[in-house]
């Protein structure tokens, strides 16, 4: 096409942006939120766990005193389709510098009554009021530069079906921990990619809510198929990230019983590490 | 005092313990349950964490149709105190193997109107069910072995006023992470210790609960001193603990900004990592 047919799309921002107007809520009544659950957000055919916990965190931030989720913990009842839903929320506590809530996300049956698919509890504060002192002594993973990272572009599709998501995101894996999409899963409990949103959004808080849950599952290195469905999820946010990419690094150390814990910890440019999370779920053994 | 004056006390089991004993409720009506706060699980003034969570998933325990709390997440509003108290419950969602509940535990201000202190969100199951497939990669700390390891009964009271809780625990320290209690902070966040009841009464799912927040805050190794009250505390058991001690390792890598994160890993004497744990806590710094 010649230069002058098609101007460069405008750069998507914060507030502006695919993620924004998937997770937006229109408020019915005080407490009471209506989405239309988007299907760009699901792999195969399930709806993504982070980007449902963006919607019930954008819910909370829209109920409370405060804007920004601390700490937020959800656990989900049955799974979410694309399609409408609605979201009821509780102010359990408000204070000075933290207030906490709850929220339900419900869909429809059959008979048009309400289907509880997700309930979460969480505080939220004022990123901006925390002071700048910082003692962290982890430190960010070893992950590749990015240019030698891969995406789902670089190759062959290694989980058949649509993946709706990819499309919407910029996910470049570590290849250490690509194993799997090449039948040679490394057996070792780890995941590591480069996150950012397709369209060039920059991250806020609601995003990273988004990121813990969005890379493939560390079953797949652990040489385990099949789906990994998350029982529950619990992030902390610690500090709202700098433009750019963020590098997403999950661990799984206790795969026992038929359950496994996946913890995640997201580093922004600027090195901070601006949450951590850890989600309890379930796998398919043998 | 002569041989024959006293026999030994039998050794507390599980269900005839102080354990059982302090956090044991009274059903008023179905979801509602009586009990009064003992006294004797605080530190300082404050009613530790773990046992009012311990209190809270015996409630859900009755509440719902699995008995074992899996994955657990508690949001602490307000200080408890000993004295009277209510728990109500819910249950959210019941399913064959995995059932979700939720808890609030109340008390009464000076006009007798319910305050509430404590709300969790927990999924329960049965965790004799559960397919003997371990395949943990995690490793049990080290710590040295317990007779080389030193509880407040080995120096002096390193925290001045009262600490009831520690005279109903077997609590023995790694004496790396005890320079604290000598004007010498490592500097590290790390906490590590033998844990176990005074009484001799072995662990179950709900000492697990108790001993995730039983030991000395990291802050202290941190060199901060004063309080670190829990703002919200996940707990996954994963294991039933076989009988005798537990090792307890607890780890902050993420001070910053006015909080940090405790995580705990509980091992039994079996060497499975029975529970992990990750709370968010403030601090005060400077």
């Amino acid at each position: 096409m010649s230069e002058a047919a098609t101007a460069p799309a405008a750069r998507a921002t914060i507030g502006d942006s695919e993620f924004d107007r998937d997770t937006a809520l229109t408020r019915r009544a005080p407490g009471v939120y209506d989405i239309d659950l988007s299907a760009g957000w699901t792999i195969i055919s399930a709806v993504n766990g982070g980007y449902l916990l963006a919607v019930l965190g954008r819910a909370l931030a829209d109920t409370l005193p405060h804007a920004d989720p601390f700490t937020i913990s959800a656990h989900y009842l049955t799974a979410s389709q694309p399609g409408p839903a609605v979201v009821r929320t509780d102010t359990v506590r408000t204070g000075r510098t933290l207030s906490t809530g709850q929220a339900s996300l419900f869909q429809y049956d059959d008979g048009g009554r309400e289907v509880e698919r997700i309930r979460v509890l969480a505080s939220y504060g004022d990123l901006d009021a925390l002071p700048g002192d910082v003692r962290t002594t982890a430190r960010p993973p070893a992950i590749p530069p990015l240019e030698h990272c891969l995406g789902a572009e670089d190759g062959p599709a290694p989980v058949p079906g649509s993946s709706a998501i990819t499309d919407r995101l910029m996910l470049k894996l570590d290849p250490s921990t690509l194993g799997w999409a090449l039948g040679k899963p490394s057996g070792k409990g780890e995941m590591r990619a480069w996150f950012g949103l397709a369209d060039g959004r920059d991250h806020d808080p609601f995003s990273l809510l988004l990121a813990v849950d969005a890379l493939p599952p560390t079953a797949f290195e652990l040489g385990l198929k099949g789906w990994v469905p998350t029982v529950e999820l619990t992030v902390h946010v610690r500090c709202r990230p700098a433009p750019g990419p963020l590098r997403v690094s999950i661990t799984t150390r206790n795969l026992a019983g038929g359950f496994l814990e996946e913890d995640a910890e997201v580093w922004d440019s600027a090195d901070r590490l601006v949450a951590q999370s850890r989600q309890l779920a379930r796998v398919r053994l043998g």
